[in-house]
This record gives structure tokens, sequence and C-alpha cells, in this order.
């Protein structure tokens, strides 16, 4: 069995204990694995490195990839130099003869959705055999449950949450805390139970200003003169507004690092003259060690991947359904995994007080 | 609605939350909460409190109860001083009393199996309405996936991995780390998991001496001149004999101290001359803040309580099965619930090269 | 003895910890303390708690404090509404009386060198007793080498730092992490060491890019695809534009929210090419729990202020001076306490390798 | 300059972080460095590493030594095994011909205490240049005012009894924490002021049972039915008899095992019926990530030892005396640095009412 392992895509805490299972696992089967680095485009240029147990001693509890990875390189639409211009050329062939040329007999590909298209059609256009491992801290890849790095986000968010908690009651403020999750409200709704939050924004349920502003008026009445608000940078302005492309189109940089909670905190506080300040989490919730959730859950989903090698499953997605270890197919995994507005979690967030806003 | 509530058995991360949850969840549909100091005790000595928003206000990230608790107070065989003698009562009817006298509909009973198991007696000799909620951090619990305060306590031991593993490199030793988990196996797999221990022993898995020893010396021979062994309380002697019932009768509470692991410590260091260093876990485990997942699940243990309670459904337990929140009749919450020697996980573990002593 | 207590200014890891040292300390002498809500403005406001070991009973791990403070309420220009006007009016005779009429001995004020100024200016006028407590997780008030929630401060910068080590490696980039420190580099320049930053930015050592982007090209030239660069709010732009002031005059709000990273991480992106995040840590500096230093340092710095009641010492600052607990008049606390760019710990920095963009 | 560099002892958190800096130290000074393996042992049996950038990067933040280290290795009475028998040998002579051999002007020794004292012999007997550097959680080292690897070990345990509190305020006990610090008590007083603990026994202030039991009933009449103890691993019995050596001389390794945090426990359990429960920390405060004061210090140290190697300042150890950097002779690092009984820390505790077993 040899077997080729790349990573794709953002940051993600427990790409190195996925990588160390796939690798352990195919040895104690007595195969061989390689490591592409930076993703596809390093399997593009043919570079690699074989792992043994030397090679992943160690970074099971590290963050980031051994192996690097880059968030931007479609191999169908690959940038080349030629003649001083750019060009897009399909490097699917590339790929093709880079994998036979190693012998492999599959290709474990971890990565996000975008990754995990990219990988179809590849197996499509190439026959290669791919097996997929869902990436993101997200959560909102189609076709399991959870993905793998959203526990540790969500940790690192709800420990935020607890830290801006004694600033906001002893300065009788709002303080909003912007999360990832891109389109998805996952992390924000984890998060915002596990860290005590009094209103949780998630694109997913339409807000509005007063909405907000009720809650952190009707929490005053009782004496609670702060409010804490988590926001998923998906979420947009009540007007249904995207920050960065709709609101100041003229200066896109200045207001991305503003985000939606700084547009928000600016917003209520003109609104309720109560003293607002956000902070945006950014790039701590995608570094650093795993959560022992994580590391369990990376060290399954890497045996699994090297099971379907063995069972000859080929172009499925190793996943987790009901609580149990699947793969579906890569062609089902399409479209973004949203938060249901009626879902059972909402309705528990509801019921102990907590407020989407829309009050 | 009127509902009662108490906390009963060992400290467990969560118990807080789920009280929180429980309140908040009953006002939030106009309903009252009175909480039980120290558990069934305190119920037949009628000690209690209304709980309301300000009384669970800060709580979710506390370890402990706030209702105060103990692990020895079966109400059916209840210590009384009786003309200075000890003797034992079945005070049901007393708690029978003190439920009616609040005029409560339910009870929420947050607890361990042992807790369970009282609980469904007392609600068959008094017609009491209980909902119990499975709490213990050894996941031992029939009926359930996962009880709350076992993810904490996995990351509390996979931490403690992390910190042995660098003076384990550093001196060339095998370091043992015994944490609990009763007769299951659940802390010590997923830990050892987790924290990348070598072998993982747990007393599901028969082992022997040199099984381990082999490990540890497969291990040197691959310049690898250390090793993790993660070793549940439960486990036995290689003869199948008991530490603390069977090893030392003569001198009880210095074995228990000892632990299986400082058995094992003297044991291989005998045997093998390479140097060894048992650290027990103990109550460290069992303390402080929930982790963020523990928080969003007692949350909806919680409120799923309250739920329950609405509908009319008692004499069960609020579970997780598959992925989904659901509950079984308490009559069903029994018996201890193993790992499986031959499960997923075991699997998993092996195919990474865990040992668990019996190679 | 009857002590009065406030705590002013901003959030601060410890607070509760001087708090309920001053309170234990007192009590123990026989004394008493009232603690005065949210600062001047309470004490103006003649707001208080008596406090006892109850009051401060598991406070001393709670970030925030159970006083609360507010940033803005100098009391001789304290802002009074009269005939739908804004007025300023000097307060201290109000702050005199409110304290005449508890019979207080002595006030004990912790806060910043703001709060420092205007305790020695009511003194002055009011000649009520006062003993200032030394708080800022700046770091930069004169008189003392080291204020209460620096060290907290620096755990949280450098735990953020090795967060964000691993995806800058992985994905071959230049972190930036913008931390606190208004005119002073402490948390950047301590942070920095601690988390391995390869370029440290303060106000106090000017830079330039080129000298930024030589280290960062040297360090890809030895194989290092990445470098981490903490920067000091303080931090102006290499021309000596401050980013608020100076920057953007039109629209304020929007790169206050960006800060000296992200104008930097934009600048060095455009020059040389290499991909640049900037993350602001933010208000997650300032909450939370104290860390074990700052937790027996407040200890010492409360029970000092008493001991200094008893001794009648006043209108003196707590302090830190070479190793032993000290005071000083308030008279000296004036300026801002700067990193020396020629001191030792910046010579250290300098010869393991790091640079402050001046290379 | 050739410098070479070696760990001797036990392990502690910020042994890689003084090799890093070193290292850097001495290559940004043009220099060279090598590395002994496990210590005095390694040097005798020339095993060494050469050290560059490479070899230390990413190293600042983990625990143990690259080095490797062992606790026995006096190489002025080193076992030999000759014609089967034991036998010890002065190697002084072999050490300096290794260091001869690889043309080093200085030896950076990373130790306690005792390695110490042998480096002083080392020197005077063969005249190698030798400089020391302070290491030891215990923090007992006479000549500077605190080693690398207290701070992180005061964190843990300060830790330890966060999560300890909970669970002895919800079960209503006496919970005991037993830190090390061999005959000395500075981690137990530090981190019982850092942990809120209600009684501190440390070596140097003579206790009474009936002194314990005093602050644990008088805090039940305050309503407060549960104690935190945190007692040095160095107490001995209120009759002044070692747990090791005096108590149970027949059967040594179980009474080592129980420490004297057991002894107590049981004695004050039987002597007040009030439940007792004893947690033994071990290894756990040696392993791990240095926190950042840690990693700071530990850089400044090894930034000076290199100072003091190029200023040809030999057979001294750096030290830390009143917040400043210095160094002392080895010759005057003899003894052992003990608390001072009435020094102001302990007042400190006294005042905010925190027992040493003696009231």
């Amino acid at each position: 069995m040899r077997i080729g392992v790349l990573t794709g895509g953002g940051d993600c805490p427990g790409l190195n204990a996925v990588i160390r299972a796939v690798t352990r696992a195919a040895i104690s089967k007595g195969g061989q694995v390689f490591g592409f680095k930076d993703g596809f485009k390093g399997m593009i240029e043919n570079r690699y490195i074989a792992l043994d147990h030397d090679s992943v001693s160690g970074i099971l509890i590290r963050g980031g990839t051994i192996l690097g990875t880059t968030n931007r390189d479609n191999p169908m639409r690959f940038e080349q130099i030629v003649n001083g211009q750019k060009i897009y050329c399909d490097m699917s062939e590339v790929i093709k003869k880079n994998y036979d040329s190693l012998g492999l007999e599959a290709l474990v590909v971890i990565g996000g959705d975008g990754t995990m298209r990219m990988s179809k059609e590849i197996a499509e256009k190439t026959g290669i055999n791919i097996v997929g491992v869902p990436k993101t801290i997200d959560n909102d890849i189609v076709g399991t449950d959870i993905t793998f790095g959203f526990s540790s986000a969500v940790d690192i968010a709800a420990q935020a949450l607890d830290r801006l908690h004694s600033t906001a009651e002893s300065h009788h403020r709002v303080m909003l805390l912007e999360v990832m999750g891109r389109d998805a409200g996952w992390i924000a709704l984890h998060a915002g139970i596990a860290g005590g939050a009094d209103i949780i924004l998630i694109p997913e349920i339409p807000y509005t200003i007063e909405g907000i502003i009720k809650t952190v008026t009707d929490r005053i009445k009782r004496d609670k003169h702060f409010s804490l608000i988590i926001v998923a940078e998906g979420v947009k302005t009540p007007e249904g507004k995207a920050i960065i492309k709709d609101i100041l189109k003229t200066d896109i940089d200045l207001v991305k690092l503003g985000g939606i909670s700084n547009y928000l905190a600016r917003t209520i506080e003109n609104e309720s003259k109560i003293e607002c300040r956000a902070t945006i989490l950014g790039h701590l919730q995608r570094g650093g060690s795993p959560n022992s959730f994580d590391r369990v859950y990376c060290t399954q989903l890497g045996v699994k991947a090297v099971q379907l090698i063995e069972e000859g499953k080929f172009q499925e997605m190793v996943a987790m359904v009901n609580g149990s270890l699947t793969s579906v197919p890569l062609s089902e995994v399409k479209g973004v995994k949203l938060v249901d507005p009626e879902g059972p979690l909402v309705q528990t967030a509801r019921q102990i007080g907590i407020s989407f806003g829309d009050g």
C-alpha cells in the first residue's frame, strides 16, 4: 500500500494529528506514505517527503501542518507565468503523472469543502483514487455531522468569552466577540452557549438592532448592567448588507478589518448610549494545539481513511454521521451545511433565555 | 410547573451548568425551581433554596455544585443515630412528604448510576416523578453514549500526559499516569489516544507484564528511550488481583494510596531495569471548570429534563444516543457500560500502534 | 481602622485580589472596609458596600472588579447635566464629605497613572488620606518596577503568539500580533521574548519597513519561510505618524479598528509580496483570571497598603523596587515609564537574534 | 568562542529555553556550541551534538531538555562495572580530556544545587571553565533570589488548588494538595497564596494537628464547611518524623507513595471526623511548557552565561539578586535557601488570615 497525503486550505487544529494517524495506520499495514508539501501546489511541483514513525513523532499535539499548505491552489486553474504573463492552466494531468511516478494507490486529501470539490473533479478527470478528510473550524461541510478543528475553535472562542465577561461586568459594557464561521453560525452558536453569551448572532437567523437593544435593556432592568454578544463573521447588517462587499466599497481593506462586530458596536452604542466594545478573535481560532476531542477524532479519521483505501472504497470522504464513523461519496459533498434556525441547539439556547437578536 | 433539583454522588465538572439550565428553562416556561442541598440527604432534612436567575448567574463555568452533594446518602438505608446507636432507615416517605409539601410536579436528579438506581426505587415506592441526568466523569452509565463531565476529565488527563511526555523523554523513563474510571477504561482510552500514550491499560483488556515490557523495549530498539503508559484505576494485577482488596489486606490504606500505577511501576522497573515513575491524577480530574463541550452538553441535558417534565414523561433519564438527545427509562439504567475490547476506538488505537499490554 | 477602597480606570487582572487582600488584612487588624462602587464616580454619589470575609470570598481568581469601575471620572472635572447642559465640576469636596461621613481614616485607590495623579490632587485639595496601588497591564507607571496585571497580560499575549506560530509556519506567512501598552512597549517586549517573536516593534525604538523586510527575507534564506512580529499598539508609522490621529483623519473609527498591525501588514505585503496577517489581541489581555504571580503580588500590594495606613504613611503609592515591596510618594508618580532602548532586556533580545526592525 | 553545554538533575520547565538562549547568543558572537547528552554522564562518554539555529528552533516552549539528563551522575563518583563489580571512579580527568578535545573555552552547566557543587569541584580539580545556571522548581538554591522553573511550578500548583476548591466546597471536605520543594516550602508558600489555600504547611514552620483542626473548625463556625491545605513534601509529622525515613521503615516504597499529605489526611480525619482527601501533584509540576515569566528569565540567564564567558568570568553561577541579573561565585552556592518563617511573604499570608498550622 503506497499512499500520498496532502493538506489544503486554511489552518485548522488537528491537521498534524490526521497526518500522524494516516502514517501510523498505513505503516502498521506494511504500507508507505508520502506527504506532498503545500497542498496540491506541491503535488504539481512534485515536492514530497517520505513519512515514517520519526516524521510524525511528537506532532499529535502541534498546531499547523508539517506538510505546509496554501489557500490558493486550484489545480484545474493553476497560476503560471508564461512569457511574463499570468495564465491559468489545468494541471490535473501533472498530478496524475506525479501520482503514478510514486506508484500510489490512493491520495488522502485533508481539506475543506473547496478542497473536497477539487478532489472530486481531479478524481473524475484523472481516475486517481482519492479519500477526503473533512477539515474546517467552521463545521460547514455537508455530509458529516462534525469537522475536525471545530471543537478546538469552540474552546478558544468560549475561553475568550470567559475573559470578556469580567470586563463587561466590571465596566457595565456590552462586549461583542466576533468569531469565524464563514456563512455559517456553528462556532458562534456553540461557543455562545458554552461561554454564557446573552445574545448570539448568526447568519442563519435574521435580527434587528432593536431586538439586540431590547435584550440589553431588559437585562439592565434585571440589574445586569452588561451583556455579552457573540457574532459570527458571516452576519450581515440588519438590512442584509455584507460588511466587506457592500458597506464601504471605497475602502474595502479597512472595513474588512473592522468586521461586523465593530459595525454593530458602533450602531448599538449610537442608538442605546450604552458603551460597546468589539473584539475580533481572528487567527487565534485557527492555530495552536488541538483539544483532546479533536486529537481523538483526527486519529479516528486518519485510521478510517487508511481503512477505506484498504477496502478499495475511493472518491469518498470520511464522515461522522449520528455518532458513527462512516464515509460519503465526494460527489455528495456540495453546498454549505448551515445551522437550522429551528434545530434543537437553537431551541435549547432560546429555552435558557439566550436571544438571537430577533426578540 | 414546580420542580425540585438535587445533585448526588462525587464531584463532576458541569453540575452547575445543568442546575443553571434546568432553572433557566423552567423559569422561561413560567415555572419555579427549588434546589435541595447536599443530595437526597438535604431533601430528607428538607433543606432547600429557591433558584432564580440570580442564584444561577455566573455558575456556568464554575466547578462543583452550588447545591452541595454527598457520596453517601442512600435514602432507603439512611444512617440515623437513635439512642446513641447507628440504625439505617428507609426515608422514602420523608422524601415524598417534602416533595408534596413544596407542591412539586417533578424532581430532577443529577447523579451517577448509583443515584439513578436509587431514584428509580424511590419513584416506584413513592410515586413521585423523577427525571434523571447522567453525571459521571467515568462515562460508565448504561443507556447514554456519553455522560457529562467525561469530556472535561479527558481534557485534564490528556494535558497531564502532555506534561509527563517531556520528562519521560528527557529522562529516558517510563512514566505511568493513573486516571479514574472505576471498573471502566473510558477515560484511559480517550485520554491515552489524545495524549499520545504508547500503552493503554484498561480493565476490559487483559495484559501481561511481558506485554508491557515488550512494547517498551521495542521502542528502545527504535531509539525511543521512553514510554508513556496510561492506566485506569480499575486495572487489576496481571494475576487478576484488585490492588485495594487483594494485594495488601494488612494495610489497605497505604496500598490504596499507591494505586495500580505504583504497583506496575515497581514491577516493570524490577523486571526491566528501566526507570519508572507513577503519577496518580486523582481529584484533579473531578474539579474545576467544565470544558466547552460539557457546558453545551449540560445545557442541553438540563433543558431536555425540563422538556420531559413538560411532556409528563417521568422515571426517565435524559440520554445521548447516536448523536441525538433522547431519554431512556430509569429501569433500563443498570449495570456498567464497559469499553468493548473489540470496539472501533480500541481498533483505532491498535492501528496507530498503541499497545494494550497484550501484545 | 475604617478604610475605603475603590478601583479606577480600565480592567486589569488582579483588581479583585487586591480588594480581597485589603479587606482581609484590615479585618485581621480589627478594621472595617467600605468599597465604593464604580470608582470615584461612585464615591461622589456615595454608593458603597461594606466589605467582609463573605464579600471577598472566592474573588481571588476572578477577573474584573466586584466594585465596578469606570474609565471616565475625573472628580475634579466631573460631568454634570445642569439645565440640560453638560458642565464640568470639581467634586473634591463631595468626596471629602462622603469620606468623612463614613468616618474613614484612609482611602485605598487602585488605579493607573491617571488615577494616581487624580488621587494626589484630591489629597492635596481635601486633606484626605490616600494610599495608591499601581494597576495597569501596560506596566508604564513611574515609581514601581512592575504593576499588577502586567504579568497576566504577558501570559495571554505569549500564548497568542504560540497559537499564531503554527499557522505562520504552515502557511509561510508573516503573522503580526498587536498588543496593548499605550505609549510603552513592555507587553510587546516581554511577550515577544516569551512567545518566540522574530521581530518586536515598540514605540521606544525607531524602525523601518526595510528593517522588517530584511529580517523576514534573511529568515527565508535560512529556510524559515515565516516570521512572527509582535507590535505594541503605540508604535507609529515609520514616518512617525500615529495611526489614529494622523493617518485617516476622515474616518478615525475605522482606522482605530485596524491598528498599526494592519497598517504594517498591508505595507509589508505590498513591498515584499509575502503574505501577511494581523491579529489584534484587544480586550482579551485585560479580562479573566490573574496568573499566580499576579495573585501573590496583588495580595502583597493589598496587605502593604493596609500596613501603610497603620503606619500613618499617606499620599504614597505601594511599589515594588529592586525586588522589595516599598512605597513612593504619589507626588513622584508622574510621566510614563518607558522601555530603555539600551536596557538589559532589549540587549538580551538582540543577543538571541530578535530584531527591533532597525537592523 | 567554543562552548559546551549540558543539563543535569531532575526535569524542570525552561531547560530548553536556556539551551536555546546560550546557543543563539553564542552564535550571534561568532561562537560554536556543543551540547553534551545526558548531563555529565554524556560528557564522560563524549556523547555530544553540535547546536545551531535549527537544533534549537521551536524548543523555547517545550518542556524537558533536548540534551537529555540524568539524576545520578556524580562524575567524581561515577559508577563503573569492572570485572562484573560495581566500582565508583573519579572521572574528572575524562571530563577534562573531552573538554580539551573539543577545544572548549567554557562549559555551561544548567543544574540544581547538587550539580553546582559538583561543577565547582570539577572546575577546581581540572581547571576547566564553568558557568552555572541555577535550575530547580524548588527555588532553594543559595545565591539567587529565584531559580528558573519555579514560577511555572507555582502556576501548576495554584491551578491544581483552583480545581480542588470546587470539590472541597461542594463536598464539605478538607482537601490537601502535596507539592514539591524538597526541604523548602517555596512552592507551597507561593502556590498557597495564589490558589487561596486556608492552611499552608511548610518545613520551615512547625505546626500541630490541633492548629490545623482549629483553623478548619473556625471556618466551619463561619459557615465555610471546607478547607484547602497545601503541604510541602518536606513537611514532617508534628513529632518531627520524616515520612519516608521514619514512619514505615518496613515498607519504604509504599509510604513514599503516600506522602505526608495522606498521613495528614488520615490523622486529621481521625481526630476531627471531617472528611479529608489528599492529592499528590508529583511529576506534573516538573514537565510541560514553561510559563512566560520562565521563558523570559531563561532567555536572560542563557544570554548572561554567554556574556560571562566573553568576559572571562568563570566558576560563577548566573543569579538574580534584588531584581537584577548578576553572578555569584560557585563556591558560595552551598546549603539550602529556606523560607524565612518571619519573612515578608509569610507575614503577608498571615495578615490575610492564612494559617500555618501553628495557630
